[in-house]
């Protein structure tokens, strides 16, 4: 079956990839901040709305999206922690909110948390605190969705592509290549479980 | 050794049990929103400075305390997620986080999530997310945090003595003693662990 799938954050080094995993086999549009065949600016529940309004019909959401402030403990304000949890946080939890009353029957939802929440470094406190509240969120949600909609949530480790920029604070972490991270969203987009944490650790 | 303990949420129905556990062998001061030894309202920042200042020296931070919303996914609204967000989650990791600056070299701070992080129930999206959030919190700032000062968090099920208030929407629960919960906040309190998760499942 041919799915139209809305890959918010397909312009991005995730988005990227899944959208070249999944776009041989189906309608895939790209949302971005900036870029892309829809525009949707995920901290904003009416830009969230618009988008999904302008969409028209689809059976597919992934997020690869959302900003958490990478700081030391002892530099961490509450501003900081509230910061991750209005963007990542929230920002996906609202797409699958009010995604939910434009998805078709038995869609899907896939999201993006890290290996942050499971294995810290220095530095992670805000972005570990967001992929937990991500994972637990999914594991709820899944349980109460209409329509038969499936949600699962993607946790990556550090990404080979990535180590120039962040493998400072990988240190003995096993990167994984980006087309291997995007299998796990399609293995949530085209499977049908749902509630799932997908780790991909290697 | 002695230990002088801050029990925040010390006239609730955990804290209560935390404080009986504890106050054989220790120091036990109470904090309250409007009640006990000291009045803290963790939801602000300047409170929970005020009482910190006010406690003196202390070893240990118990809280066992935070609010969130339980409403059904389809309608819980973004302001749900935020006040659980803000009250349950931010005012903990604000009592850590300024706690910090006060707790004595090698103390601790026990935090509460839940079980709806892990075992989610009708009506438990927010109260998930924040938990989830939570222990993915602890984790992360164990290994960041200053003075070798540990961090523990304590994940109860439902409690034998909520089951008239709460029991309805825990069904198939197996709920634990108040006593037997309190049992973790004294294995993480009097243990020399860190960046655990202490399940109380039964």
């Amino acid at each position: 079956m041919i799915m139209r799938i809305l890959v918010i954050g397909g312009s991005g080094t995730i988005g990227k990839a899944v959208v070249k995993e999944l776009s041989p086999r189906h309608e895939v549009l790209v949302v971005g901040r900036s870029a892309g065949d829809l525009r949707c600016d995920t901290t904003s529940e009416e830009s969230i709305r618009e988008m999904f309004v302008k969409a028209g019909e689809f059976d597919a959401v992934v997020t690869a999206t959302g900003r958490v402030p990478f700081e030391e403990f002892s530099k961490l304000k509450a501003d900081h922690y509230l910061a991750g949890l209005n963007d990542k946080l929230m920002g996906q939890v609202n797409v699958v909110r009010i995604g939910s009353e434009y998805i078709r029957e038995r869609g899907s939802f896939t999201l993006t948390s890290g290996i942050l929440g499971r294995s810290p470094v220095r530095a992670s406190c805000a972005a570990a605190t967001v992929n937990g509240a991500l994972e637990s969120f999914v594991k709820a949600a899944a349980i109460e969705l209409p329509k038969q909609i499936r949600i699962n949530v993607i946790c990556p480790t550090i990404i080979q592509e990535s180590m120039d920029k962040y493998g400072a604070y990988f240190r003995g972490f096993d990167p994984v290549p980006l087309a291997k991270v995007a299998l796990a969203y399609s293995k949530s987009v085209e499977g049908l479980q749902t509630g799932q944490v997908y780790e991909v650790l290697y």
